[in-house]
Order: C-alpha cells, then sequence, then structure tokens
C-alpha cells in the first residue's frame, strides 16, 4: 500500500509493513496480484498503470482525470497484456455504469447517452431552481456543504463533465474521444432570468454531457441544456448524477445515484476489485475497451432546438426586426413570448426554436446582436430530451 | 432452436435444418454450448434448465416465474456445475440490474431494494394520478395500448411484482425467497378518493416491491406506498420501471427502463449471451446466485407510517372518538385533514401516523371498524421513502 504519509492513523490501522511511500514497489512486487490506482493526476499514475498492466496485473482505478487525457493508451496496453482494466468509479461515482454499458448493453446499439455527470453543478443549478438564488447565492451554498471546491473551474466551466463524456464515449462507442477534444459550455453565465423562464416554458435547466451517434461518427459535448419538466433527468435534484442511455432495443434507460464521494467511490472500486478477482481465478482473457477509428464530429454539424432570450427596446416594429433576422437564418419559432418580468433596459423575449443548425444559429446571434432594437442577446440554451 | 411452430415464418429467417419442436434435442446436442430459454412457465423449463447446467452448458432465461418458485434449486445445481445461470431479463426487462447488484455492488452491504416492478400497474397508477381517471378507466387505457393482458390479475394484485421481489431478495440477500411467500397486497382497492389524497399530502401512489434487511434477516413485500413527491420513485410514469437501491457506502442509486415488451427483454437476453459466451471462453467457474440461511420477517414485525381515510358521521365527537381508537393502540398522528371533497356519507377524514408497527395498525383498523360514527374505513397506504 504506497501513501504519501505513512505515519498517519488510520482506521482501520494497516500493519506497518504493509505501507510504502514508494507506488513503485508495489506495482513491481510479485506477490502483489491486482492494482488499485486511486492516487489521481496524470503523472505518476500513468506510468505505474502501464507497468502494472503490463506485468500481468489487473488494475482497478477512479482516474477519470487520467482516462480522459490517455485513455487510448491505456486500454490497448490492457487489450496486448489480456489484463482487466477498470475504472466504474471514474463517471458517476457509485453509479453501476461503466459495467451495464460494457457488458449489459454490449448486444445494444446504443445511439445517444444523456448525462449529468457533475453534482456540484446540478447541486447549484436544483437550488436556483427550487430556491430562486442567483448564481453565486447557490454556489456559495455549495461550499457550505462541502460540494464545491475551494477553485471550482473544472465543475463549473464543465471541464470534469467533459472528461466524463470522453469516456462514456469510448465506453459505449468505442471512440477514441479525449476531454480536451469535447465541446464544452458551462454555468456561469446562467441567471435567474433564464431559470424562471425555463420553469415558464416546462422545462428544467440542467448541465449536460451529451454523447450520441451522428454522421458516421460520435458527437460529444457539454452544456447547459433546456430538459422538458416530465423527462426523467428533470427530476435528478442537488448533487445527484444520472445517466440516460437510449438504444434501439431497451429503448431508454436511466441509472442514477452520487456522483462522488468517498463511500460511493469506495463502493465502485470494491466492485471492480471482487470483478477483477473473480477474473483473474478464472484465467481467461481480461476485458478492456476497443477503441476503433470513430470519429469526433463537429459542433457545427449538431442540429437542435434552442431557447434564446434576447432584452429589446420596447417599442413597435421590435419582433418585426427581429424574426426578420431569424427566418433569414432558417432559424423557425416553435414559440415566443414576452417576459412578465421584463429587464431593466426595456422588453424581454423569450423564444423557443425548431431544430436549426448551430452554424445558423451561431450567425443568427452575430446578427442580433447588431440589431439597434435588441439591447443585449442573452443565452442560447439548446433543448434536449 | 427448438420452437413450437417450425413451419411459422420468422424474421430473419433460419435454415430449416436448425428447427427442432423437441427442446429436450437442443440441451442435449453435444454442438450446443450455451442455452438460452425464453419459453416460459414452470414446466418443462425447469427440467430443460437442469439438464443443460449438469451438462456443464450456461443458461441464459428470462423466466421469472421459474426463477421466483425454483430459484434455489436452479442456483444449487448451477453453483454445483461450476457453470453461469444469467437471467438479468427477468427482473426490469432491458434494465441492467441483476449484473451490478451481482457484480458492481458485490462489495456493498445493500440495506433496502425498493422497486416499481411493474409496468402495467404504474401505467394505470400514472393514468389515474395525471388524468383524475377511475381504475376502471385507466386499466381500459392500458388494455387499449396492449400495456394490460385480457386477465391481468397477476400484474394487478401484485403477483408479477411479488415474483420479481423474490428474485431480488436472493440476488442482493442471498435469501431463499419464493414468490409465494411474500406478503402481496395489489391495487384494484385503490379509489380516486386516495389518489386525489395523495397529491395533496404531497405523495404520489406506487405499487412498490421492497426487499429489505429487518431483524437478522430479510423483509420483503408488495404493496401500494404513498411516496414523497420528491422522491426519485414518484417521478417514474407510465409504464416505465425502476428499482431503487440503498446502501451505506454507496448511498441512493436507482435504475430506470421499459421493464417489459420484447425489445428490451431481447437487448437483456443478449447481454448475457455475450456474457456467457465470454466467462465460457475464459473457462474458470461460472456464477450464480449463492443463498444462505436467511430468514424472511413475518409483516406483522414492519414498523412503518401510514395514510389512512376514514369516511365518518359529520357530528360533533367524532374525531374524539378516532383518536381514542388510534391512541389505544399507540398508532401516533402526524397529520390530519378533513377531504375537502367529503364522501357520500358525511365526512373525510385524512390521517398520516407516524411510524406504527403492523399489528397495532390491524388492531386499530378492526376496531375503528366498529365505532357507531365510521361509516367506512378506507385503504391504508403505507409510506415509503
Amino acid at each position: 500500500v504506497a501513501v504519501r504519509h505513512p505515519e498517519r492513523r488510520r482506521e482501520p490501522a494497516l500493519p506497518a509493513e504493509l505501507l510504502t511511500t514508494d507506488p513503485g514497489a508495489v506495482v513491481t512486487d510479485p506477490t502483489v496480484d491486482l492494482v488499485v490506482e486511486v492516487m489521481g493526476g496524470l503523472d505518476p499514475a500513468r506510468g505505474l498503470i502501464v507497468r502494472a498492466l503490463k506485468a500481468g496485473k489487473p488494475v482497478v482505478t477512479a482516474n477519470k482525470e487520467l482516462l480522459a487525457a490517455r485513455g487510448a493508451e491505456l486500454f490497448e496496453v490492457a487489450g496486448a497484456a489480456g489484463v482487466d482494466l477498470l475504472f466504474e468509479a471514474a463517471v458517476g461515482g457509485g453509479i453501476p455504469l461503466i459495467r451495464p454499458l460494457r457488458e449489459s448493453l454490449a448486444g445494444e446499439d446504443v445511439r445517444r447517452i444523456t448525462g449529468i455527470v457533475n453534482g456540484t453543478t446540478n447541486f447549484v443549478l436544483t437550488r436556483m431552481t427550487e430556491d430562486g438564488t442567483s448564481y453565486e447565492e447557490a454556489m456559495a451554498e455549495a461550499r457550505r456543504r462541502g460540494y464545491a471546491e475551494a477553485d471550482p473551474t473544472a465543475d463549473v466551466e464543465g471541464w470534469d463533465a467533459a472528461a466524463k463524456a470522453a469516456i462514456l464515449a469510448s465506453v459505449a462507442f468505442g471512440a477514441p474521444i479525449r476531454g480536451a477534444d469535447v465541446h464544452r459550455e458551462g454555468i456561469t453565465a446562467l441567471g435567474a432570468v433564464d431559470i424562471a423562464a425555463a420553469r415558464r416554458l416546462g422545462f428544467v435547466i440542467k448541465l449536460l454531457a451529451v454523447v450520441e451517434a451522428a454522421g458516421g461518427g460520435v458527437a460529444v459535448r457539454v452544456h447547459p441544456a433546456m430538459v422538458p419538466a416530465d423527462h426523467p433527468l428533470a427530476s435528478v435534484r442537488d448533487s445527484f448524477n444520472a445517466v440516460f442511455v437510449e438504444g434501439p432495443a431497451v429503448g431508454e434507460l436511466m441509472f442514477l445515484g452520487r456522483g462522488a464521494g468517498g463511500s460511493p467511490t469506495a463502493s465502485a472500486v470494491l466492485g471492480d476489485l471482487l470483478d477483477a478477482a473473480h477474473n483473474l481465478r478464472a484465467g481467461g482473457p481480461g476485458r478492456t475497451v476497443q477503441l476503433h477509428d470513430v470519429p469526433l464530429r463537429p459542433i457545427d454539424e449538431l442540429v437542435s432546438a434552442c431557447y434564446l432570450s434576447l432584452e429589446v427596446a420596447d417599442r413597435p416594429g421590435v419582433l418585426h426586426a427581429v424574426t426578420g433576422v431569424l427566418g433569414r437564418h432558417q432559424v423557425s419559432i416553435r414559440s415566443m413570448e414576452q417576459d412578465p418580468e421584463p429587464g431593466e433596459a426595456g422588453a424581454r423575449l423569450l423564444f423557443v426554436t425548431h431544430p436549426a443548425a448551430e452554424r445558423d444559429l451561431q450567425a443568427c446571434l452575430r446578427d442580433l446582436s447588431e440589431l439597434d432594437v435588441v439591447r443585449r442577446v442573452g443565452n442560447l440554451i439548446r433543448v434536449v430530451g
């Protein structure tokens, strides 16, 4: 057992002779059959895992950062060595998710995975939705409760969710996607206006990781989304995580649970450990992820219905000017209403569009911002589900 | 491939020489490595599965009726033969549930499983809740949509859910429980009054299968329950199934999906088939359920908060008489309100109790029915979650 501080009191206590500060000694020890990596970070974790796998030792890891950055290499080493590389704890904490995707759904042609995979942001959005608090107030409460780190950037900017989306793309689609490749929008720009508008329009705002089959490849993205209030993901509250899976035979599935925390993570690691031990005793080929040449489709190709808020001058002809811009870019309006709580500068218009191409929507936003009747172009939030 | 009607057209078509009407010929055929049983029923399925297992052939089955009645025998035969007996499709259709419980949560000391495991009754209750229809109208719609069989007794009386509860008790607690041993109450007595009262009190009525650690054994029961509206199970709508799992490390988990239908069942069977094939090639010991001497605790020992409705005479002193009976049986009241829509015979009182012992509640019901101010004792519905 390699630890940083062997002198620290542990519960339950470990015999001193089992402790070392040298993780290399653990992976090369011939009496060690199986390695559990919960140190985190890219290095030295990567090198240690590679050495263990090459020595024929199954590895259980919770290291989402490493898998999202160097998964392809690790899966290849595990496959070549014929030993298990298991990582249930890396996505969704204690939620059994990786094993069901790899084994239970092995016969399913999964089409889309839509996940709430970051508990901090889900807590913040839940508080904003249910208590009407601002982003700042909700984040302060998340900190008080220990759900947010001192620097929450990785959570609120979607980096954490992007890493998990990349891992899900590897597991469910065999796509060699890295976290850094994932299109990513965070929640810091969301305001009480959007939250209230969502409620009025029958939606709940969630930060989603979406992985879906698209154009002969896979599309992977993380962004806030308007989720219909009666969709199973809409009722996933507080720091819970949930992953919604769609396939032609199985229909719709959802896995919900605590996505982080020491105990849920430990539960997932222990399940993997028992599985790896069983497989090791059975002596068969290990299970790992097989990656293929599955291309990542660019966000430009996305076609999605959207919510859009605009602060406009409160005078005749505004709607005509705005709808002119939308029409010119082939953005068709499903519903429009004037916010009963207007903005400071005039009126606020809330649009929900029919599915529209991302590039048209972005061009539309640029042109809208140049209209002199438009005071401010608010958030564009995609409708999912 | 043993079928009843070899002449029937199939899609995709199978070569005629692969078809037989003799299932015994399939399980004894030395070229058959692995057997899938989806014929259903107790016999001859039981004998065929036993013969296959004893011949060293892994078996994948979707037969919940058989597992609930004769699971102990089948698990023992599979264990002795050292081959896989997999049955993901038997509970929750396409929802990966059995494998996560057996493998992912192998290290978890599961304390309670609470499931909506019958799609027909969940559809009926959802329609009653959302449309305000009667039980009869909702059941008629379930029939029209193909969610209910001509004779829905097994669904509405809770037999189907009881079989699944027994299987979950085996898998998660190693308890040798049969479906017939499970305490069981159906939904036929539920009325629009209860549904409306539930909504007013902040609950949703669901038919639940509950399996929980209790008194050194396991308690297993199926009954309608008041589920708090913000509980994840409350938002499981229509014919969806969901299973909520609680454990000390993992916290709370929920698995949701389509619990029945040909395609979801096929997806689960195919996942099991691939898993069994992988294990067979690995050549290790098979996985089966290990049963232990875990006693089934009687329903008498249950302690639960309850909802109770009473139709009473509309005159002074009624509440005094009723609360006297409740107090005499140690049933403490958490809330009481008069239904704003009174019954035909006077007033309707709605109680929610604090947790009370089942035997006290039953004694209480008997005494209440003998009070001359009580016109009718309505449904007693346990609060769960």
